[in-house]
């Protein structure tokens, strides 16, 4: 092969490209036989088809076909590399729960056997803090006007926003987090040398510039419906929580849900009009207590990083001099409103509080700068 | 006193008037000495001063002016009635936290001395199976909607709607359950004899006219600030739940939630757009777990008459709106489909009801609706 020659390749790294090519993801199966025999041994026997059964469902397709060269090289063309468990920005942190099994038997929840990564982003440190922000394709501009804004805020504090790179609020969230200058990351449903969507080319361009976009399928995989379903858990557990700004019912956000549920991690869900059929989805998961409202990117940052963990989150609840005080003198205030000036009496009569209280309470107004004494009696100050 | 001799009194409801006028409500120390002394000795000790001075302080401003005689003429003069713990139709379940010691200690949130009703609904009925529908006056069109349309769909199911007549949000749930054909109940800060606010003296003649317009405070008395959050606590207890529709985050509606939380009710909030200010209090009182959050008329019928448990909770066979009317206004609405179009003396001559009665009925029903004034006189819509 013309590319073997040209690029000579560590055989670790065709290995595993090879491994990426052969199996559709998620392939639990041949991640598991990879661990059992290390990379160059299940390497070797996936293509000699000395497999067990379970393996050889996931690989029979395309273990003669597949080739771990082209797909570097392919790879090659758009500047893209290749990770796995060996390189030292595999992002291990975001899929402990793939590794340590709490995710086992969980259709779908298999970690990937390997990643290809276009961009300067190194994804173990782009994941230390990062959220991931995702929701409906059809969305409306108030989902669209959010999205940007919670990336933007989010991106701002150094926070990395994954998302899906789809138009609407994946689109939204990574362009918002690309105006605050932060790090953005996308993953695919396809190769990484694709543009999708298409009108996408750029923005894609920009992610891998300022982050990187991530996919699990060797490149020249075109985009299938199942496909994303797929990619969704990557997405859900490269965040440390999952904002889910506008969703259906029965929707891809609504699955990247459900991964975020499963993979234990924390879920948020923006509110918005009763009558609006994308909000009907984040209602839902608020209802049903799977998700956490969220309103503002001071309150994702929260979910994300406990109290203490991050200085920039500050939530002010103002007090007012008057909450501060005994009910009775709050009447008396709201009384003295009405009255204008008045005596003690007066106040009594009309406040119902007895005299005796007006009287005590007056002089304690006043020295708080409530109420001032008048030739008549009292006024407001 | 002029009233005395022209409405002879019973001697207990004198009393009770006189007790309700003494003091400025909550009277908690008044309460617990009107249930020690019963209602007779409690006055007749008020009167003469000889009481503790925990009652002192409640009732000394106004012990000696107060007259039982002169509110319950003013509460003729508007067709309104006083009950009390000793009347039959006294909401005792609405009112069993107050009576069973929970909210004992919790500011404001004694039991009422009386009630001061105006329309015909028996309170204890009405509030077997009610909501309270609260929200800000400076409601947003979205808002306004909502309240409205949940106000119908509960007051179709049967269901009481209780509020606080005010601009905004609680006119729209009136407005909604009135049009719903439903009972629908409002709290008032003021005397039950006066039109507050003053644009919607309408509207609380249409209240009245299909349901009540109830205050703990005799006629006469003007609304002041204090007695807004006092009132609350009434809307929290007279609903078996409460749906905050729209909400600051300091606000009268967050007041009433409050009250509702202290009573151990359902909370229930509706989401809005996370840029509106008059969502904020909902979506707070949700994300700090107070508050279930609602989108539609069932998940509030759910909340407040779990499946199953509340027969009269039945969604399929909304009341027809004249199911709700006086018996009166029945037979002068049938009468005028045979008539077509006359005026007050042939509708009286014809349906054999007093004139007078004939007079007062006619704009209710103009305003619920139902029939208009035509050049000769009046006929249905």
């Amino acid at each position: 092969m013309t590319s073997e020659s040209t690029y000579p390749r560590d055989e670790l790294l065709v290995a595993r490209a090879y491994l990426s090519a052969v199996a559709e993801p998620p392939a639990p199966a041949l991640a598991g036989f990879i661990a059992e025999q290390g990379v160059l041994g299940a390497a070797q026997l996936v293509r000699e088809g000395a497999i067990p059964e379970s393996v050889a469902d996931e690989v029979d397709a395309r273990r003669t076909t597949a080739s771990g060269h082209s797909v570097l090289a392919a790879a090659d063309a758009v500047g893209a590399r290749l990770i796995s468990p060996e390189h030292p920005e595999w992002p291990w942190e975001s899929f402990r729960e793939f590794v340590d099994g709490r995710t086992v038997g969980m259709v779908g929840m298999a970690e990937p056997v390997a990643l290809w990564v276009r961009g300067g982003a190194r994804l173990s440190e782009a994941f230390a803090a990062s959220v991931a922000i995702v929701g409906a394709r059809a969305a409306s501009g108030y989902g669209e006007h959010l999205a940007a804004e919670f990336g933007h805020g989010v991106a701002s504090a150094g926070v990395t926003v994954v998302s899906g790179a789809a138009y609407g609020i994946d689109g939204a969230a990574h362009r918002g987090a690309l105006a605050g200058g932060g790090t953005t990351v996308a993953f695919l449903a396809c190769g990484v040398d694709m543009d999708y969507p298409a009108g996408h080319g750029r923005l894609l361009r920009a992610i891998a510039t300022q982050g990187a976009v991530v996919s699990e399928y060797p490149p020249g995989t075109v985009p299938r419906k199942h496909r994303f379903l797929v990619r969704n858990r990557l997405i859900a557990a490269a965040g440390q929580g999952t904002v889910v700004v506008e969703a259906g019912l029965r929707s891809g956000a609504a699955n990247t849900a459900n991964s975020s549920e499963a993979l234990g991690r924390p879920l948020m869900a923006v509110p918005g009009p009763v009558s609006s059929a994308t909000s009907v989805g984040c209602h839902e998961m608020v209802r049903a207590g799977k998700a956490v409202l969220v309103t503002a990117t001071d309150e994702i940052l929260e979910v994300i990083s406990p109290l203490g963990t991050n200085p920039q989150v500050e939530r002010e609840s103002p007090t007012r001099p008057m909450d501060a005080m005994d009910p009775s003198a709050r009447i008396l205030y709201d009384v003295l409103a009405e009255l204008g000036d008045a005596g003690a009496d007066r106040i009594a009569q009309d406040s119902g509080l007895a005299l005796r209280k007006v009287r005590a309470l007056l002089p304690t107004l006043e020295m708080a700068g409530f109420v001032v004494r008048t030739e008549y009696g009292w006024s407001r100050s």
